[in-house]
Order: structure tokens, then C-alpha cells, then sequence
């Protein structure tokens, strides 16, 4: 992890903007290669400046030896730790919003790109929170912002030490919690998953661990046809939340109230 | 590219079993780490040696300079190039499948992580072929093909020198030309895909382009809320996809004839 005692160092375009664009993280510096000077770089240098953040000009070997990767774009942000919501607080903004929450339980994915795509989707489709177990998942590290497009700078992560015990909470507010499951026998596609849902993504390589599954409402698969066993757990997650957008979409397009 | 001569070298577990299992590349040789025997490996080993494929045990170091990758999961393979399928060939297949065709057209897709996760999602749904421009796309390379966790060895992948072109031919044979265009004003979700459809997914950074775009029977986009502008070009292609397939599947199960 590109970490500096209690820092981090974002890096590429859209980490850095959106981490600028949410304000929820401090910035203490930014840096850019002295030679760099494309329009999308300036502008965030133009948008640095307004905020009063110092931007230092470097080698790109600096650059590139501070960020460990060569996956930077150009640019890196000295930046305060990633900010966490706290479950409470998180399920308090159920009660303030009026739609049905929408849920992200990660169980489990250890890879930073797909933890990435799976926030950037997220945020595409308009999900309350993400909900991962501490030292069972990926954490939200600048290699994640980068994989997010910037998605985790914006969304509401919650880290949790049970994941069990959260999902009984999480029942008890009338969340119906829903397990992606390749050997369940319900298509999503023939489910009803328009109301409160928490959907639970499980690892790439074992799926949902069998405790977490036990407490889910319902597990649903996405049908697949041909030689090659397994969707990509980012797109499996992907075509799940699109199809509870769809429905919910649907549903407030009929005007009727399931 | 990993490329001696006339020789790919392929690489990864899926990608060199699949090219096994799928037969339509002469394979030469299998290079395994001295060391390495997982099961997996060994499984792979068996498969290789009942279709007398020569086995060579080499250094790691040796296996990471041949490959120039560290993500070769300990295996690599020196097989005979990719194999194409020609336009009229593919177009063929068509007449004689009862199914209604489904495409996947390439437009300027250039990052091979995003190729070989459409080609893998694609073959999860049953594209009938996926139709690519020369030059203006990732050409199908061994790092295709790991991302596609192997996909790529079974698929229908026609190289095209004029996209366009070719459009005109698809159309002439009754298939709708849909394309995924961020700025359409119709939602996939709300617009009928259950018929013979060509799916144009346009390049990572400017779309569909404009000839090509001209070309298209309808446009539509992936419905979006929350700030981050655009979702991930494979994601956005899995879930249009996916919508295809679920309204064919809803079409078969309601019996009905659309």
C-alpha cells in the first residue's frame, strides 16, 4: 500500500480529482513531473491552487520511486487516510432517504481491481453504502481509488469486524439481504429485487463464505451459458446492481408500490 | 506481445487450458517452473502429456524473461497463432443456429484487460462472434486471452479491415445494429433487444465513432445516477449484454414470437 505513517498517496487523474472534488480527505501536497503539462493535469492543478494545496514539481523518477507503480498518470496526492462511515451512521441516512437503500456487501474480494470496479458501478447505480468485514477484503487503498476511477472518494464505506452480525441488523430495518450465489437456482433476472436490498458479493476464488450465506434471504445466480466456468466478480456484481436498478426503475415507472 | 516467428507464447492456467481443451491452436510446447506442482498444474500437466504435448520444466527466471510478465500463474505455452474466423464463415454459423444471432462489435476497444473481459462476458452469454477492426483495435494477444480467463480460446473473433462495411452486410441479413452510446437518449432497459442484434461497444476514451455511429439502427445508454461520469467500457458492455440475454430468455420462457 502506498502509505507514509498516517498518509496515503493517491495517484492517477480521477483519484486525484475526486478526492479534491468530495473534500472529505485533507491534501496535504501534490505532485507532478516537471515535464507534464496536459490540459486534464492543469486544469487539476488550476483546481489545487483555488484550494490552497501545495503542488511540488518532481522528476518522474521521483514520482514513480514515491508511488511504487508506473500506473500514475502523472500525478500524486499526499493525502489524510481514507474516510470510513461508521455503520450507525450510515444507517441512520436509510431513514432520512426516501428510496429503498441499496446495499453493498463485499465478503471477501481480495483483488483491489475488482474492489475498485465493483465502487465505481456502485456509484454508477446510485448504492448507499459498501459494506466490507476488516481483514477479509481489500481495503480501500489508493490502488483501489485508482481501480474506482475515483468511485471510493465519493462513496460511503463501512469497514465491520462481523459481517454476520451486521446482516441480523441490518434485517431487523427490513433489509432483505441477497447473496449472489453461481449455484443458486434463481436467475436474478426472475427475482423480485426491487425493495430494500442489501446485495452480498462473495471472494473471487470461494464465493460467499457459508456463515454469511446462511443468514442471506435469498441467493441468486446469473444464468451463463458456454465453455468458461465463472463471470469476473466485478462483473457478476456489475450485472446484479444493474438489474436491482432496473427493476426499481421499472417499479417507480409503473407507479405501483411492491 | 508475446511473440516468437510465427508462435504466440500464452500464459496463465485458463488461457493455456482452454487453448488445450478448445484444440484449434497447434500447441508446441508447455514451459512449468522446475518447482511448481500444485494441482492445478499438475491437472494441466496430465491433459498435456495424453495429447503428447512436449513438457519443459525451466527456471522461474527463465519462464518470466520468455513471457515478460510476472503474471504467468507458472505456466506459459508456445502455440501456433491466433486463430481468426473468417466474415463468411461466421455469417454462416448464423443460418445454421436456430437462435436468433447475437454480435459483438468492437469498435476501438484498446486496453486488453477491457477486451478479454468483454470476450469472457460475451461467451458467458453466448455471443455468436465478436467482430473486431484491424488497427483501430487490441489485436487478441496472449494478454487477451489470460484476461478473458480463456474465453478468447473458444470465441469467434472475425478481424474486419472496414467496420462499416461490414455493418452494411450484417444489416442486409435482417440483424439490428445497436449501439452502446452513453449520450443515447433511450435506455437499453427500456428498448426491445430481443431480436438479431449486432452490439457495438465504442472505444475507453471517445465512444462509438461517428461513421460508425451513423451506421446504427438505434443507440442506447446504460442508465447512470451519482457523480463519476461513465461506467468501465467492459462493464458497461457486460451489462448490456446481459440485458440482451435476459430479454431472449424472457421472450422464450413467455413463448411468445417477437
Amino acid at each position: 500500500m502506498q502509505r507514509i505513517g498516517n498518509t496515503e498517496l493517491l495517484y492517477g487523474i480521477h483519484a486525484v480529482r475526486e478526492a479534491l472534488m468530495a473534500g472529505r480527505r485533507r491534501i496535504h501536497k501534490i505532485y507532478i513531473p516537471e515535464k507534464r503539462t496536459s490540459q486534464r493535469i492543469r486544469k487539476l492543478i488550476a483546481l489545487a491552487e483555488s484550494n490552497r494545496i501545495p503542488v511540488r514539481y518532481v522528476s518522474s523518477e521521483t514520482i514513480r520511486s514515491t508511488l511504487k507503480t508506473d500506473n500514475h498518470q502523472g500525478i500524486g496526492a499526499e493525502v489524510s487516510p481514507y474516510p470510513f462511515v461508521d455503520l450507525n451512521r450510515l444507517l441512520i441516512t436509510f431513514k432520512e432517504d426516501a428510496e429503498a437503500p441499496l446495499l453493498l456487501l463485499l465478503d471477501h474480494i481480495v483483488d483491489p481491481q475488482n474492489m475498485g470496479g465493483l465502487i465505481r458501478t456502485a456509484s454508477c447505480v446510485g448504492v448507499n453504502g459498501v459494506i466490507i468485514p476488516k481483514g477479509r477484503s481489500a481495503p480501500p487503498t489508493p490502488t483501489v481509488s485508482r481501480a474506482s476511477a475515483g468511485a471510493l472518494e465519493h462513496i460511503s464505506i463501512t469497514q465491520v469486524t462481523n459481517l454476520v452480525r451486521t446482516i441480523s441488523t441490518l434485517k431487523e430495518m427490513g433489509i432483505w439481504i441477497m447473496g449472489l450465489d453461481q449455484g443458486a437456482d434463481n436467475p436474478i433476472f426472475f427475482s423480485d429485487v426491487s425493495g430494500p436490498v442489501a446485495l452480498v458479493v462473495g471472494g473471487e476464488e470461494k464465493g460467499i463464505r457459508s456463515l454469511v450465506r446462511q443468514k442471506c434471504d435469498m441467493l441468486v445466480s446469473i444464468p451463463q451459458t458456454g465453455r468458461i466456468d465463472s463471470l469476473n466478480a466485478s462483473v457478476a456484481g456489475a450485472v446484479a446492481m444493474y438489474e436491482i436498478y432496473r427493476q426499481r426503475q421499472l417499479t417507480k415507472a409503473s407507479g405501483t408500490d411492491r
